[in-house]
Parts: C-alpha cells; structure tokens; sequence
C-alpha cells in the first residue's frame, strides 16, 4: 500500500486534501508525511497576495490564475500548475471559508492544473502561519510551479506573509486611506509589486501617483543607507493599476510576478529569501516546542498560580516568568 | 533622588514619556520600572479600537476621547483621565508615526488629562503586542482611567488587540467589502461594540443591516453551544453608525464604553478578562525568554547550520527543531 505521502506524489489529489488538512490540524501523521516530502520541495515559487479588506483581492488572484494557466494567444509558454492557499480569518461557524470556495472553485473548475485551498485562520498566533509554511510545502512537493497565498491583511498579517513568499504583492485601491494613512509605509517595506485594483474609480490616479512617491522617497533612504555596499541588480517596485472585474491590467501583474522571479534568482535573493523563510520557519517551530515542553514539565496548577500572582498584583508578568524559568532551572 | 517609577506615580509626563520608550525598546529598566509600577496597575479600562485603514479610526479615537473630557452639559460626570496608545505598522523612516502623533497632539493638546502615545510596530512577531501590554500597564499605574489602543486591524491584528484590551471596538465603514467578505466572521468574534463609522455614506444603511444580521446568525449559535451552562448578565452587541468628522454618534458609542464596563463588573468577565489577558501575557514574554535562552546556549554556528540543512533539503523544519531539542536535552 503506497503511503500518503508516495499519493501526493503520484499526483493523487484527494491524498494531497487529504495531507493539508491533517498539516492544518498539526496532526503528527502530516508533520511525518510532510517530512519525508521534503526533499521534493524548494522549487515552487511562493507568490504572497495581501491587501485590505475590500481592495478585490480573491477576484484578482482568480484573473492572475486564469491568465497563468491560459497564456494569451501568441505568447509561447509552459502554463505552470498553480495552487492558491486563501487564508481568511473567519471562524469555524462562519462557514466562509467554504463559500468562498465553493465560488472559487465553480469558476476555476475542471483544471487539474490548479488546486485551491482555504485556511481558516484560527487566532492562535504563529498557529497560521506554521500551518501556512506546511500546506505550501505540500503543494510545492506534489509539483505546483507556483504556490500564491492570499491573505487579508493589514499591519502583521502583511509582515508574516512577507516571510513566508519569495514575492510580495500588496494591493490597495482608491478610497481606502490618505497619504497620513500610516499603514503605507509598512507596506512599502514589505511590498515586491504594488497593485491599485479599481483603477476604473476616480481617485486611482492620485493612489497610484502617491504610492510612487512614497516609493522612491522610501528608495532614496534605502539608496543612502546602503551606500558603499556591493552593487547588484536592482528591482524596481511597480505599481500597477487594474481592474480584476474586468481582467483589465491583469496581464502586467502576471508579467512582474515572472520578472520578479527571474531577478531573485540572477540576483542571488533567491537564497537569500529562502534562507530567512526557512529560518523564520524553524524559529516558529522552536517557540512552539518550547513552550509545549516547558509547560509539561512543571507541575500541576503551577502555572495558574503563576498567573493568579499577576493578576493579584504580587508581581508583574515579567517577574511572574523570571521566577518559573529560575524554578525549573536554577 | 526619585527614581523613574516614583517619578511617574507622581504626575511628571516626561518621566512616563521616557518609561514608555524604555519598555518599547525592551530596555532592562524599563522592565524593572514597570515590575516597581505593577501593584498600582489594575484599575485602568483598556479599550481597543481597530479597523481595517480608511475606516477611520484614528478620527473617531479623538473624538471618542473629547468626549470623555468634556461630558456634554448637563451630565454630571467626573471627566476620566485618558491615554490613547496608536500602534500603527509604519516604519522607522516613513515618519508616519511622528506626524500622526503631532496631527492629534494639536488637536488635543493643553489638556492635562490626555496622554497619547504612538507605537512603531517593528514586524517582531508578539514584539508589539508584548510592548503594548506593557506600555498600557505604565499608563495604568500613572492614572490614567481610560487606555485606548489603537490598532490597524485585519485578521491577527484584531485577535491581538482583543487578548489585550478589557473592551474591543471594532470599527467599520460602508464600501469595503460584501457580505462574502470572510473577515466579518472574525470582527463578530472579538468585538463588543461595533461601530460604522461615515455613516453618511450610501450603503450605510446596508453595512449596518448586514451586520446585525450575522449577529443574530452567530448569537443563535452561541446561545445553542453555551445551553445548559449558567445564566448571568448578557451582553448584546451594539451596531453603532457614526460620521466621525462631524461627531455624530460619537455620544453612543462613549456610552457603549461605560456600559460595557459596567457589564464586565456586574457579570464577573471583568476578572476573567483580567485572567486572560494577563496568561496571555505570560505565555508571550514566556516565548521569548525560552528562545532567548535556548539560543543562547547552543554551540556558536549550530542554529545557522540547522538552517543550511533545511535549506538543503536534507531534513524538514519539523525535524531540524526535533534534532536541535534533542541534542540540547536529551
């Protein structure tokens, strides 16, 4: 009988459903498949999508996706597999993540190229993100050129997906903020390829030219602080204006996805990218057995005093965790 | 001499100026400050605010808090001291921090009672949050009544703010999203007070409806879940519409504050809350020491050397983190 992870390989889609889902439930028989998976991974290229609620983020994942898997008449092209990981932050009674499937997959059906899979996000912090980097590994080993993981995000969501894609694409739209909007400049540091959807809305000129300026502010600083240090190829964020309704732009975006690839690897960044995601990957996983082993050792009710002392004021949190590392190892 | 402590419990805003920068930057001071300022931590409501960017929060926060210093004639209310903690993912270079910070300082400025404080968030997965928790524990102990954190929020974010705050308001506004939008579902798990806000937009009307609808949807379902368990003091979630620049509605959702309070209290969620949000706490800073110390004491190259191997392919992440634990504890 050919193991689960011998399907996955073999291309069986229903083993590969199947072994998300127990990576997404941190299930020991995932973590084990996803181990001897391992050495089929490393040569997907991980694509993160990330924006504001209401910038038409799912609906241009959908038109990049199209576009990829049917290169437009005239352009010679391998049409790569690709697979979409939708993290959303939906809770297990909101049945979202579901519908939301349920919409994706009518409208991408039939392509055994393409497999699309929704997380759902479950509050527990790094608990995504672990899961994330897993469910891509899997769909990197069963062969999927590119992995796109879209997420919904602002402020730390838009952080973790940076390390965890070897290409960030931020998108924003018309209306959403002003130049004072802080959040821009997170943005900015994290972003490969900047997208304006609902470039058809007045105001997606102004949106459009004010993130430019932002950019080459941001790129002049970089300029400065990098001065003296090795010259190399130099990527250029785009900013670049679409209409996912109507597939209008779509085309560019799929464009800088494939440059942005190419200049990574001429670069050198390629490694680079791959090294700190993986470091950041081992770290997460460390935090988690840590904690887990070093709670399992102390002994029972131990730490509820710990937290009854903090909450009685006898001590703050720091102290409350000085004191529990010195007990159980002084 | 007064030390640091002594002089913040006495009134001087320098003085709490400087602490919070120490307990940003995690400076050993500053965390030793704060276990002198603990016993007088306690009292303080923490009120977080979030929304996706463009919703805006920042607006209404400042109306929020004039509000609350200048209670409307005829009421008869002690005006409570209030601090606003703005953490907003902007950069070291974009600034953005820092004009923010002076936009709303000229606007509330000259009043003693009002205390604002802007925080970079850095990317440090739980470094914010770590910060945050212990910024507002400072603010508490100098007196004032009321903390509001301030978060741009999608997704994590959102479940961060609500493991530390006392009272979650979650702002949204017209245009931002449909009923399809997955992250509503996980607004109505954290908030306890809704707000839309430029509810003079079209669509309002419509947001607000939508809204109230999966409430009742996701209340049904709790209400099913927690059958059987004890009755107590219910709190139904407001939907609040305002037009922040203009301050309409503002007056309600000051009130949904004090009420909430209120219900925390009579209920007894105020303690668990207080529980909750301090365990959260713990287990955050608990992270960090382990990693620290586990770090700390293995052999120069060897965690780079784990990574090389994952970066190889030789093993998965799972199993170099197995294989470091191992050798360190056998």
């Amino acid at each position: 009988m050919m193991t689960i992870a011998e399907r996955v390989l073999d291309g069986d889609r229903l083993a590969l459903a199947r072994l998300l889902t127990l990576i997404e439930n941190e299930d020991p028989q995932g973590l084990d498949s996803l181990g001897a998976l391992y050495p089929h991974t490393g040569r997907a290229h991980l694509v993160g999508v990330t924006g504001a609620p209401g910038t038409g983020k799912s609906t241009l994942v959908n038109q990049i996706v199209k576009l990829l898997r049917e290169p437009p008449a005239g352009v010679e092209s391998h049409a790569p597999r690709v697979a979409v990981i939708a993290v959303d932050p939906s809770s297990p009674f909101s049945g979202g993540a579901i519908l939301g499937d349920r919409i994706r997959m009518r409208d991408l059906a039939g392509d055994e190229g393409i497999f699309i899979r929704s997380m759902a996000s479950r509050g527990a912090l790094g608990g995504v993100s672990r899961a994330t980097s897993g469910v891509a590994a899997a769909l990197d080993a069963a062969g999927y050129d590119l992995v796109m993981i879209e997420t919904v995000g602002a402020g730390q969501a838009e952080v973790d997906i940076a390390s965890t894609a070897h290409t960030t694409i931020v998108i924003d739209a018309p209306g959403l903020g002003d130049v004072i909007q802080a959040n821009k400049a997170g943005i900015l540091e994290i972003a490969d390829i900047l997208v304006v959807n609902k470039a058809d809305l007045s105001g997606a000129e102004n949106t459009i030219r004010t993130l430019e300026m932002a950019l080459s502010m941001a790129q002049n600083d970089r300029k400065h602080a990098n001065a003296g240090t090795a010259a190399g190829p130099v990527w250029t964020i785009p900013v670049l204006g679409t209409v996912a309704t109507t597939g209008e732009g779509v085309v560019s975006v799929v464009d800088a996805i494939r440059t942005h690839k190419d200049y990574l690897t001429s670069s050198g960044h390629w490694s680079l990218r791959e090294r700190s995601r993986i470091q950041a990957q081992i770290l997460t996983l460390l935090d988690q057995r840590l904690r887990t082993r070093f709670l399992g050792r102390l002994s029972d009710g131990r730490f509820s005093h710990a937290v009854t002392r903090v909450v009685e004021r006898e001590c703050s949190p720091d102290q409350a965790v000085k004191d529990l590392l010195e007990e159980m190892d002084p």
